[in-house]
């Protein structure tokens, strides 16, 4: 395929993932119609099923993006900092940061009792894993990390306090105060030091 | 007014609850409409409104029902015994556990738009958080608690913990390897033993 072509299709990928990402935030799941997503899109419902199988694929992209921008932080910052990251705020290229993290929550329902969305759901996030098992073994090595506790009991810890910032913020609920709580969540996981 | 009748409003809202929790569980918060509430209730919706001003002050009180239940537990064995309990059987009179947790997370964008609905929903969960921190200050004085850490941040990191399980349970993800994690949680607000 020629250059230009790929080009163009990748620009064309991102437009619609870029158009959908700030549908899905504004109607939720169930609300982001086809004629919304045309809207928000700027493109047929033709052009945008073109690249994507079904809205559930295009949802699923997003949450593949997602996964991959924290894994790249999390290689190299760990996974506190994309909680810090997502405190500061929360999402930068949406309009409202939080409408976002609400539509993932949205679908909760969906995950629980349709397998086939829960499999391709997990097999995205398990990106967002790997990169943090990584991370930690890596950490573990120089000597940063406690020793005491499995990697994969750290890592599941710290997954689940990212599900809780998630559903905090997306919540709208009062998040000035969490910066200590994520030091704490630091401290947890790192070599203890000596105490009293 | 005389007990028998007293008794009988007891039992009658008492009913209606229940109905409600698991027809919220089962079709959503959108999806409860009030034909399926009163199938659920076994009642006519004059009765049903006539104990509560509206659908929102139904779903109101089920979660000031969760919330007390979780506070009594909290007192007498501490958050995180809530979240065990969680795991063991998410919820124990409701058909589908997750489905009720679901229901919670589904709120979300209803709760993040629209203030009057949080501050009443925020009004409800403060029950919980009063007992978390009275509990953690008991916990303190008896010299079980680490002392390094403000109590209001142990307080907030057990409740992100807390609303991490309930979404992670709400999405039906695996959660057999989470009781090590507790273990984790647990010790992170504990006295830190001497350690090398």
């Amino acid at each position: 395929m020629p250059r230009v072509s790929q080009d163009h299709l990748d620009a064309r990928r991102r437009q619609i993932l870029d158009g959908a990402r700030a549908c899905f935030a504004r109607y939720g799941y169930e609300g982001a119609t086809v004629r919304r997503l045309e809207e928000a899109t700027g493109l047929s419902r033709g052009a945008i099923f073109h690249h994507f199988r079904d809205k559930e694929s295009l949802f699923l992209a997003l949450a593949e993006d997602d996964a991959l921008r924290m894994a790249d932080v999390v290689a190299r910052q760990g996974l506190v900092q994309v909680m810090r990251d997502l405190l500061a705020a929360p999402e930068p290229d949406a309009e409202h940061p939080a409408d976002w993290l609400g539509t993932r929550l949205e679908v909760s329902r969906r995950l629980r009792t349709d397998p086939e969305f829960r499999s391709r759901w997990a097999e995205r996030s398990r990106q967002l894993t790997d990169a943090t098992r990584q991370r930690l073994l890596r950490q573990r090595d120089a000597g940063n990390l406690r020793d005491d506790v499995d990697v994969d009991v750290l890592t599941s810890f710290l997954e689940l306090v990212l599900e809780g910032l998630v559903s905090h913020l997306a919540m709208g609920l009062p998040a000035d105060d969490l910066e200590p709580v994520l030091d704490l969540v630091e401290e947890s996981v790192r070599r203890h030091r000596r105490t009293g």
